[in-house]
């Protein structure tokens, strides 16, 4: 594969811990070249960006300002993506600019409100330019929602066990919410109760979570990010588990969001959408 | 529902561990009737079938002969389904004379060969009449291959332990083989090695099936049966898990196949078809 | 080893659920001898006992009344132990007239009261008589707690998840309970947070035992009597997991209090006193 | 809690994965004082040790010789331990240096002879200095391995599950290894087979390690450290399960062992005496 067939890629949000991963996939992937790494943090500017990530000398150095380095990809004639973790703050302005400029963005900065994201949405139908919008971009969790969703058409008993390290303070996780709540749109009422439960010290049967599923936290040191989804049927037991150990596991579905970026015209919110 | 818009069940080996599983099935299932339970041994002709299973007199007794069944099911003008638990040296009779009368076959009874089953095929085609063979009526564990097909498009590794009671002889387990083969005829080859592995104590990493999957099969008294696959990747592993500890976990997967064969006109094999 | 050195077993409450346990476990081991099966239950009075755990005939018949056996049992001059699970109203006076007859009992049936249990202590002292009173036959569930004990030293977290089937009403377990008041008497106050927790669906976070010990109970069909105990630290987790699947689990908890009990000269309660 | 009173320990191998661990632990524990930090690196050479570490400065720097370290120790009059991650070529000259100077040994380093561990404990039994070699400093393995002794005496049938990140040469695992022998030392052959197994793909049935017992190796991307102890028995599983994921685990044990150095007047080897 030549360099020109290669995808572009802008990181924005290069020197934050999601964007140094980022750094080192689309470096290490065959289909990609980095384009241009911009983090807003002054200590980093002019910093090579192989240096900064531990790789390695690359050549190219970190920027400050996204709109020179869009006007550039442009001057490419090449099929560019920016990839945006930067700040709630900035990320609006951030996509409405790479749209103007014809380069994709994939977003994973939290913090656009459904009213950003429509109009975002109206911007990139406008200029027939593909953006990708992805709260999670872990594979496996989206992989473990699906064969949830696919496995509640045939158990009537579901529970979640989520388990995270103990200085995380929300209970239950994000995830573990979204899970049921997706089990919960189906249109069905799950644990149909068999007996009147007694629970002699309250909490111990968990939180009751949409269409009565019950989502259990545990918190320990140690532990890390961790979901249990457990169907149950009268001789059955089927678990989806996923164990998260590392930022790294999000990489896999930022390179499929780039890839699929580019095919696109319009914009796409989840990464459950490409999968 | 009226009694007449059920559908009837034959249920033929009633008193074998299957049978009886499927006789109170049958019997608690809103949408079925049972017609006939019928039953080679000797010991249980003329037995009320609840009292058989345990349920409370039926008002049904237990007969010998399956064709007289099949002619009074063709003049009850109903819709009529016999599900097949007897013998391997019985059950092609059985299903031929089924369809020959228009009631149509599930057929758990293990034994048809190859050419059986296609002969079977090319009778219930010309027939127009649904049959069903299934080897295996788990749902879970259906779910959890597709479930595990689907994730091997994003996974390179995968790894499966199965674990089942120590007087099972054979290892690995059936079912494990036939993960292993689903995601091996994906036509893609898993685990590239990272390091060169040195087997201190051989059979240490397992046995290899298909495409590089290694498969670990564990025997202790105190396991019934169990799977496990682990997919893995950097910074994450997903896990799919099935336990099954008693024959009531096939009970869902039998029902679903007497409601589906009464759609279909031709012979299906295999539960996940229809899942 | 001739007959006469075995050990004699009574076994009271022959035909409950636990007592044809322990007539096929004490019948299968070597150095035991069923010496008689009671049961209150007419229905099975003078059935053999084989027949009715469907072992074969051994000659041995069912009997209604106590007292004639404890008398036997004395002329045979043999080590003689009464094996009790009958029924809470009854236990009291079988252990009461076992002691008296120098038969030591070893005692499943629940309901005996704290005076109870102090009045029997004093009489088996009296007559040098060994008793044991178990409420919980589990080895390995005495192996867990013994082990979360001795973890409880080196950890400063923990959590216990329990999960049983759907038909128990009550939450958290017994075992659960008990397993986490042991852990909380060893004078140390587990969990100390490190953030301050927000549970956005009440019960997330389990209930709360003891000195601060978070539980969790699922429940789903499917699911046996299962429970975990989980150990955190930075960088590492220790679990302890308990899985039973039968009342045989039970039998070598049985087979040892016979052994024990012929040893002592008074009362002892639990199996953990064993172990 | 005076200055004066704590342990004064001195890091040799400071700048070293695990040195810099131990460097941060003692830093926090309240019951002791760093004293020095030592590394042969001459590029850390004068650095802060704090700033080494990313604590924020310490005003303690790294120096490279030990041997005016020792003589300083000796001038202060504290109780002061050496604690070694260094290297095989250089530990067995650290430690004979610090027992000379009567400062006692926490060795974490590998590569010590039998011969060369045989001459340090009588150097040390002379000395009337204790001394610490710990291969492993996982309080969390011990825990397991001690109590999987103990399940031995009451189970005999027993399996080893390992799973390990795919850049792990050698199977089983080290640590399985150990643990298996612990289990096979203790005079019993475990696993008695119920039937006659068939392994139709060889190795399915793992390793055998010591007395019959079965080693099951996983390897995977995204797998930290992983063992699991399964004992069954009719009716029951018992597991004990460690997972590893930071080198943050083996911090309570290297500060139990400073704290047990000081109390010991000979040489002791491996961190369950302590425990």
């Amino acid at each position: 594969m030549t360099q020109d067939s290669t995808i572009a890629v802008i990181v924005n949000g290069a020197a934050g811990k999601m964007g140094r991963e980022v750094v080192k996939a689309v470096t290490q992937a065959e289909d990609m070249t980095l384009f241009a790494a911009i983090d807003h943090n002054p200590q980093v500017q002019g910093l090579d960006v192989g240096t900064l990530v531990g790789m390695g000398e690359q050549d190219l150095f970190i920027t400050q300002e996204l709109e020179p380095t869009l006007a550039a990809a442009v001057q490419s004639h090449r099929q560019t993506v920016m990839v945006d973790f930067t700040h709630p703050s900035s990320v609006y302005h951030n996509v409405r600019a790479a749209i103007a400029y014809g380069v994709r963005p994939v977003v994973g900065t939290t913090g656009l409100s459904e009213e950003q994201i429509k109009d975002l949405a109206e911007f990139a139908d406008k200029a027939d330019v593909g953006c990708l919008i992805i709260p999670n971009f872990s594979i496996g969790m989206v992989l473990l929602q699906q064969a949830a969703v696919q496995a509640s058409q045939y158990f009537d008993h579901v529970e979640i066990i989520e388990l995270h390290h103990n200085q995380k303070a929300d209970a239950p996780s994000g995830t573990a919410l979204q899970t049921a709540q997706m089990l919960s749109e189906l249109g069905k009422t799950y644990n149909p109760p068999q007996v009147e439960e007694k629970e002699h010290f309250p909490g111990a049967r968990g939180s009751k979570v949409g269409e009565q599923i019950r989502v259990h936290s545990v918190r320990l040191p140690g532990l890390i990010a961790h979901q249990e989804v457990l169907f149950g049927a009268p001789g059955q037991i089927y678990t989806l588990r996923h164990d998260t150990s590392d930022r790294a596991c999000y990489m896999p579905g930022v390179l499929l969001s780039i890839r699929k970026v580019i095919e696109l015209q319009t914009l796409v919110f989840g990464l459950e959408k490409l999968i």
